[in-house]
């Protein structure tokens, strides 16, 4: 199985380094006939692009999006689709004095060990930047789904970071594109940027979990046993650079709930059936079930922080390690955009698998 | 991509319904030469199967597994291995009354609504019954893996039940098969069976978190960028029946941590590099650092309780369900030898990949 | 990617040796509510089971087949259905003085030098016995077919034994069922016999060329550039024992053809496109056209006669080689229901695929 | 599966319209620290382009290939190789007047009735422009074997055109890159030269056969039973465009012969054992035994032919059609160096899934 490609039905494969001419990604299996130019892609990649606050890395790329294959005349024609992204401002000065060595929490050790030769500037292939490649296969999705699923709505949204957890009795989902933490409530924004720059001049960075709401997803949708709806989000989410944990509705909490609390009960409304609560994040038995989908996961603080650390080089020397250059201090709030979009891959892949199998077809009740 | 296959290059496929007649797995990619025989499968089947103690549900089954292919003068072939396991107490009647309901918190009615038609006996192809057939597939990894990683060591055991948690502090590894908990820790067992005991009097069930320890895991397992050895592992503890969140490492406590607490700082010994903590849980960017991997899940309390719960059934009248019949109060239980055959599983499928691209071969540090 | 599984949304796993308790199939993907039941599948079973005539091989199984998962109350469920063949009648003593001989023409050398460890005992895997599973596969694929696209009709029928070709000016579908060869020629069944007859006194064998005709296959099915439908056509004949070659339309005869001669012009009719000739076969840049697809395939004679030949044994020893023991003088015979079988589970498959990506829809022309 | 996707282990997925910026080929599963430049891979495009001799297709293109990734200083880092052609001479106004026909024998037709949209220009994604992504991905297998089975040697040359046939008893391989036929017999060429100008004059076009030899490979490649040697091999030739049958070994003429004439006896030798013919085609019962592989197929003539032909148009208007610019009066000869890129992909994708599954230790015999 491909090891950079994700997705069964609509796939796509990421290539490039973080410090190579370009990146992208190689998408296949895209229903033919919908409306896709390079503008509606970009408006993704602009959510996420470094450099549009202060408190997001100092690295300004424009992450302009082309469009190389598989579109035409302002339609998809079901062959694979090239996007390409050129990278422009690689510093690799700033990576100059830590070429070799090994960067604690990072993956440069690992890749040594694995590959025996890796591309190290700036984290080569180990680096988020692959996440622009996501996020543009995301945005071909998102057109796809646009017109299969118009009611389909996918937002991303940060739920903590470090100390600072958002207050859900004041959630509003109109707060989260004015904000630079994609946080859904305008009056905790003022504290979250103090606390962030309290970070940055420690030369800190913290921790972070953010949450994605799926309304509007059709029931059905997932393949038990092995492709189910939570296993491929779960595994869409984990595989983020710097993800620890990923949770389906309840989460971890599900351990210390009773059955009495948690079974969501069902009645029968003009509409069909319909549930009273929703434990179990819109997901049972590993398909949907017409309910919101929720899905949370949790990144890790960034390592490459300028306190120094202790470390070792490539030729096994014990060094300090100081790491120059732009980082962020919260690498969670970026993350947003690329959770958005590996959301809409899956509920796209889901949904085509489906139709594979059933042809669309639901069964009956009453 | 097979929906009900695990695993790229060790891969099974389970089939069966909890009251078919059988139910196996069909097991590929097998290196062949490995000594293999019924009863070294067979131990893993005992540990799992119902009716091992009070706690366990009351359904009695042998599990005996049988070998039909794959296997000659006791050593694998590296042809597909069929196991089967023979269901014997399928007591259709006690799902007599509910036949056509769907019950909260199950996935009866989001297979209705995809399938359109249903085995619902015992919730068939639902039911927890197919991690039988899990178990067995994981025997295999193992015979493999006792032979190709003899220093791997998988274990598994229960962190949190309900209200309870485990003492770390009072850790013991020996315990854990000597109580029906797979509780690391001797002194808790009686507490812990007498807060199950309430639980079940009061016709309730509860949740339950499980970890997986993997000791000598050898470095550079795993193959970014989107079959990360943790993306599978979690995708594997997801696949589980009710299972709701999964952790790596410090999985959701990463989002409250600062960078200096979360980097594991490397230093050089005689044998090559090692980490001064392990806060990533034994993988980096994705890939083995040699260091314990440890993985954590929680699983939701049963739904099927005794207590009267708002359904509806399949002509879409609403009713009052109470389902009768043998239940788990915390099927947490069970699930523990069914994360540890995953593991194996997950940890032997890598160990192929790699020697597919690398050969195995390691990079050269110092 | 699985090595023992056909297919990517249809998908089966075949498994078992030939002198083991066992052989079957795992099938997955297949669409639920699907009327289907263990008769159904035995008819395509009796049509290739051994014994069935004076020329095919002696080993008397009857080949019953069992469904152990996957359909309820007579239908699909969409789950995985497993279906077992047990072998009743091995005669594992026939194969006792060749035990670890490698035969010649026979996968016994190729399997012994990949995998070191084999069941020889009737070739194990490498045994046509494994073409029981597959067609067992494709009664289920058949099954579907006839609910999906009642108008297909997928014929196959020998065109060509040893020395004897079909004369096609004589061409009589209705005669295939009729005679052991599967000839639609009545008029040739006997020169044809005694042909056979002549060859096995002699303890010889022969080739064989096999044709499938597919009929009623709608336009629009076959995935470029890599699931081409004639590709994939092409691999599942060319994945039966001992083929040889395959051949779309006009086959290796298309490299003496020129341009004028080659293309099938294109006209336009009340209900749509039509075709005036039909070289390609009924596939135009890996996709079905709508006319009828023609696909054939060589096999070889069978090794295992019973002249003395020269071979070596595992113990490196130079032999000379007398099979014992019951052959088939002319296995061509006995591969025509699978041919049909896999055509079968190909054309379903892109059927599924192609629903996945399009949902089905076609182009509009005119 | 992916549609667009080459391979299991080391799998290539092209990508790119005749007429679209540039085309390419994502290449994944690579191994790391192999030695690999862009002028490394241009020799095998150089082979391949248009333009090189008055044979070919008058259209002129660099084809020249670059690297955007997955190599870093000289070597191969294991992670995605993105190669990239530009397209720099597609003269769209040569398809100006027959942009909605749909040309006989051509894939114009079978691709608007599956996807309902096409880039029309050049035959869009289906014509054989596609094969230049191939030759690229084929030259990084090529330099990945070089390193791994450095005695391998893949030799690709035309048997047949139109008329003419190979005289086999001249078999020159010194000859093949000596003409502009890629015929292993410098004395044929030119009446091969005359008889194509012939056709060429008539506006005509002729089909040929090409043979590919595969010296050096080791014993043991290839898995059973759905990934046999030969069964990939098959697949990887029928997906060329305009390929309409396959052979391995003595191919269809194998439904001519008898036993005693087809098995390959075999003896002991000094360095292991050793056949005394090779009418299996070095592969028996899917997995290569040591001997010569052969694979020989046929490509049907050209359509694009400027004689008026019977056609239709895309609003159903019966038409008459002359197709001018440039085209190949034979496209067999080009198919040459596409056939060895993809036999390279083939045998290397084996080596790495037999490795997988056997860590590459043969069976002893002797």
């Amino acid at each position: 199985m491909s090891y950079n490609t994700f997705g069964r039905e609509f796939r796509f494969t990421t290539w490039g380094e973080s410090h190579g001419p370009a990146l992208g990604a190689t998408v296949d299996g895209v229903p033919p006939g919908v409306k896709l130019d390079e503008a509606y892609i970009q408006q993704f990649m602009d959510r996420r692009r470094p450099g549009t606050s202060k408190h997001t890395t100092q690295r300004k790329e424009a992450d302009a999006v082309r469009i190389l294959s598989g579109v035409f005349e302002g339609l998809t024609t079901g062959t694979p689709i090239q996007l390409m992204i050129e990278n422009t401002d690689q510093r690799s000065k700033d990576y100059g004095d830590i070429a070799r060595a090994f960067r604690p929490g990072h993956a440069d050790i690992t890749y040594q060990m694995k590959y025996g030769h890796r591309d190290y500037r700036g984290g080569g292939r180990s680096s988020a930047r692959e996440t622009a490649a996501r996020v543009a296969a995301g945005g071909v999705a998102q057109a796809v789904l646009a017109q299969l699923l118009p009611d389909l709505k996918i937002t991303g949204y940060m739920v903590q970071m470090g100390a600072l957890h958002l207050n859900r009795e004041a959630f509003d989902a109109g707060a989260i594109n004015d904000n630079p933490f994609f946080l859904p409530d305008a009056t905790a924004v003022q504290d979250w940027s103090d606390y962030l720059d309290g970070i940055r001049k420690d030369q800190n960075s913290v921790g972070a979990a953010i949450e994605v709401l799926v309304q509007g997803c059709p029931a059905g949708l997932g393949a038990p046993v092995y492709a189910k709806l939570d296993t491929d989000l779960a595994a869409a989410m984990m595989s983020i650079n710097a993800v620890k944990g990923v949770e389906i509705g309840e989460g971890m909490g599900a351990a210390a709930m009773t059955g009495t609390d948690n079974a969501d009960e069902i009645r029968m409304g003009n509409q069909g059936p319909y549930f009273l609560s929703n434990h179990a994040g819109g997901i049972l038995g590993g398909i949907s079930s017409g309910q919101d989908i929720v899905v949370r996961f949790s990144i890790k603080p960034t390592s490459s922080i300028t306190t120094p650390r202790r470390a070792i080089n490539d030729k096994g020397e014990e060094i300090e390690l100081i790491t120059k250059g732009r980082h962020d201090p919260c690498v969670g709030i970026r993350a947003v955009p690329v959770a958005e979009a590996m959301a809409a891959c899956v509920i796209l892949d889901h949904l085509l698998m489906d139709r594979a199998q059933t042809g669309g077809v639901r069964g009956q009740i009453g």
